[in-house]
């Protein structure tokens, strides 16, 4: 490994433990290197707190004059609370700076390297670059289209189904399934079902893992038929959106939002429309989204092109029925070849489940 | 590895050489060792042809007098064509006979046994037991309930579809898995389908591999309505057999009879029974049986608790719609504590595909 | 993996990454937990500067308040430049504090935590114990003995040999082991060699990787004969100590050390004692040894039980010759069972060539 | 895995198995294919005994006719006690012959294929080539130039030492690796030591694992020193061949004579010539050789480029003693440019040792 790598795979290490608690902003990290050793380490830990650099070169100090800083992506050129974090690098004289990888944002990418070069200091981009993407999946979606992350997470028996036809599903994955889907949350900024699952289950989408963060909890509701006493809305344990069709129930709305729910209306007449709800969300600099949907929520957002990444935790067992649900409902398409096909995909065994993981390939224009 | 695992590796090894080949017969080999030395070896190749142990004493000829035979299965005590291989070891002056696992079958088992300790000779069973058993899981199954070991292939997308809503399938799988089908096919005897797959598709049902054995092809129809000029009935690559329910069509029987196929009567009334397909075809001595069915065959062997392995192939596509069919239709199980759970699973990714293996564990009562 | 553990990794990680830059001080990280996410990162970076809660206190601020502190080793209660860290600790507000391991030097070890524990802090200790342990075995040796850890390093022929018989030697290893080699002397406050070494190769022995540290030149000279214009006494790039046995000469003497070496003379009247060698460097605060010395400098670093460590890289060829010398000279044990054992052994490959890493215990009283 | 490789894999697998019990002869598997199921397969087993050939052809009886043979080795040509097999394939009416391998002996080299063309069945050589020429690389030596394949066995202590300097050596390696040992006696025909090592531990050099075969023992004894009441001379465990030099002692020769041990005398004034010795073994028939000499004789046969294979066994353990004998002696070569590398290099942990293992590679003339 050379010296390079050593140091940039450093800041990684440290921008990924901060993997659940930078949203929205990126995972972060920095390393300063003077005369052969390091003066500083750091990592962006929180929205509104320095960035990664900032923290690096104030534990570096004086030694931050003339050493070279490794940071895992381009420093910022914006003035926010913190930064711009190019600026600070130059007035704390480090003669050289390594970047995994520019900003997504095509709006700002590059700008943080010009003012850095500007300053004459010499800039090496792309060390560990794909690293330091496949970390950030979320960040970069966000920062580029504004919209969240989408994952689809779903359990499933063998045989494709969430639940016998009866409506039976308790429980179809084992507990270390079941624990994994709450690092699932603990990871996400919203959680998103259908009114359905709130009427049939009344959950709390909480995480339930030590010191876990509860997840924003987001209902699709057309018609505002959710309960009010369901635990969304009463038990306080994180906040409540409901997104509702354009023929939304006004008194229902006020009686919502007097228990602290906030309401959202999309404009489609009778379905609430999954691209705006994204939109929203987006707009709301909620950054990722774990969709926890039954086969028609999921068949609506993979329809619209929306799902980022699927995990689905397969527990090995067959109950059957040619009308038990699946986890993906609609339509569908008509000919295999408009399959929607994942790549990058992997299984592993979880407990007695297998967890597969894997990023939809959409063909533009098939399913719009 | 002591010697005798190391001996009976070999034998094993032999024997599992010829899957495919010895139906209904189970894998058996056997090595025969003299003064340290390897004298003779020998694995069953063919139903109606000399046992492994008459192969290995017949290649060690006069070195077999005082020496030690491994086999992987006890020596059978019954006088058949080549048999009793008992009598033959004990006649050829072996000395010690080492057995990996006993006759499954409870009416003969041990028999063997008593009739090599009844000469005097010195007897070992279990070595590589679990080995011997896992490899003769076909036979084990039927030489005890004289019915076919049933395996359920299905290849379907990552949301447990079959095919798309308009019926289009083709293909779900890539090339890599469809050519592990045909490997499947290869050791198999009898391959079963619907007869609305034979409608739809009109396939072949063939080992499409270099040198591969086409099993024997087996629809069920309960109306006989499959048209006399399908693949099946007409093009002589392999037999087909065709299940019918009590109340079948007498002409078409008639039609079929005389293009070569074969026609057996169900007592159902309406549909066919498969545990009758499975007992007829138990006892015309078909040991394997694998069925590439739709869903609801599959159900109705998952029903009657028929299955006893399963092997799907997930390929890692979404296709959405309610109602494209999952590769498990029929009523199913109401309370997931009543699914069927599979064991001694396993998934291994071939090509861009999964392949899972389990094998399910019955509840009995539950489902019947 | 717990969220101690979790936490835990990470302080070590950081740590870690300090191998080399922290002599003589150990490698030490810290993570503060505040509220279930991370508030302050931190490693010991160099003696004389804070140590690693100090850093994670600095970032943490105000929120280190009622946070969980994790630190890999017992924070220190002794006033130095930086200290104690456990009253900063106590003074930042810190609720709870996880300790990987206590302080192995025994006068201090357990005061740190007292401190806490008087000041109402919940303390852990043993998480993630053995590891950060392995991690400093460097420094838990010197702290307890004051004396530095030594590891003996050798490249070897595979019949054991460091030289053909008329003393040729170049090159043994593969580019690959040499270059490894560079990163142990990197990590190495002191590299020891005899004055033969330095009049037949006359080495630089420093670091010849990118940024690598040069560590001290350690001479062992009985009678001072290394010559005047040698690259150890003339090249200025790192300091070079002569050690040398009571009857050196004071002329050449003075001549070194107007050069700018230094000479320090042990007892022993005819050879240097490695034994007072080993004391006067752990005076000198030196944590760290490598011998690279040839078989009379291993066997009497051995004989007298002073090698704590033995890399030797082993190169894929014969050379014979019952003259060329093997790396380990000296009298030797006369029985096998007076063999000096390696335990926590491991051969890996690196180029061409196998790394042997093990460790010496040995049977106190034997070869005294 | 093609069908090709699959059949050839069995032939190797059965041929394998025979490890130890063919020599001089080689390790050779066949498998007969008829309508796409295995019908015959053999191994060769014992020098005199049928060729694999023969024994496959014989279990597949008629079934042989238009089969496909697999042979890991090209079919003989030349009329022995089992011989000519090329003609037997013929007169079995085989269609198809593929062979691992050609004939390593060049002169017969190809005329088992041509036999087989003439007669017009078709022929393909090289599926699993190099896994059939690593299995008898024993064989491969001693066909081509008459001379036994030499693998040189040492158990040595991390300095490269095979004793203290005191002479004790019991034992340097674990019981582990010692058993190890016994399996390469096993599977060689001659294992050689010198005199001295007689006089000093009076072994029995033989095989002690169950169902050992003991190999001929060969004493290089330039003066016929050898105790008469020597194991070796008076034990009957195995055969003992002593050479000496062209000045041994006739009388002591008669008298070992009388005992049953041979005495080869080479021409060599002074000491042994191993050249001859090698050569006079190969000319008896004897394949493999086993050296487990000292430092002199592993360096006699080295210096005259005779050892094909090098097995060590390293003990981590460190005895010193400049005095203390290396495995290799002799003069050795002057510049490490000269050194003998070894190739095809592996080393694995067997208890607490570590067994290397690789190949030679003479620069010719540079040690002649
Ligand atoms: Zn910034
Ligand atoms: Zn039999
Ligand atoms: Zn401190
Ligand atoms: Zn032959």
């Amino acid at each position: 490994m050379t010296n390079h790598a050593f140091y940039m795979d450093l800041a990684l290490q440290n921008a990924q433990a901060m993997k659940g608690q930078t949203d929205p902003n990126p995972l972060v990290g920095s390393v300063i290197v003077n005369d052969n050793r390091i003066v500083g380490i750091g990592a962006h830990m929180k929205a509104g707190e320095p960035h990664a650099e900032i923290h690096a070169l104030s534990m570096a100090g004086d030694k931050a004059k003339g050493a070279t800083i490794y940071v895992t992506l381009e420093p910022c050129s914006h003035h926010g609370r913190t930064g711009p974090c190019a600026e600070a690098i130059v007035k704390a004289g480090i003669q050289t700076v390594v970047i995994a990888t520019l900003d997504p944002n095509p709006v700002v990418s590059g700008r943080g390297v010009k003012i850095l070069e500007d300053a004459g200091i010499g800039v090496i981009v792309g060390v560990e670059e794909e690293a330091s993407r496949k970390m950030n999946e979320v960040f970069n979606k966000f920062i580029v289209e504004n919209k969240p992350f989408v994952t689809m997470k779903s359990g499933i028996t063998l045989d494709g189904k969430i639940a016998s036809h009866t409506g039976h599903s308790k429980w179809i994955t084992s507990e270390d399934a079941r624990l994994d889907v709450h690092h699932l949350r603990n990871e996400h900024m919203a959680i998103l079902v259908g009114v359905n699952t709130v009427i049939a289950d009344n959950p709390e989408l909480t995480t339930r893992i030590p010191n876990g963060r509860n997840p924003l909890r987001v209902v699709l509701d057309s018609t505002l038929k959710i309960p009010l006493e369901s635990k969304l809305v009463t038990d306080k344990l994180a906040d409540t959106w409901i997104f509702t069709s354009a023929n939304y129930n006004e008194e229902k709305k006020v009686a919502l939002e007097k228990l602290g729910i906030s309401v959202f209306h999309t404009t489609a007449p009778k379905h609430v429309d999954p691209v705006e709800v994204v939109t929203i969300l987006g707009e709301k600099s909620i950054s990722s989204l774990l969709i926890e949907g039954g086969g028609t929520i999921n068949a609506a957002f993979l329809e619209n092109q929306l799902i980022d990444k699927a995990i689905i935790y397969i527990a090995p067992k067959l109950i059957g029925g040619k009308h038990a649900p699946s986890f993906m409902a609609g339509t569908g398409i008509e000919s295999m070849d408009d399959a929607v096909e994942l790549e990058d995909t992997d299984i592993v065994k979880i407990g007695k489940d297998f967890k597969f993981v894997g990023y939809p390939v959409y063909k533009r224009g098939i399913m719009e």
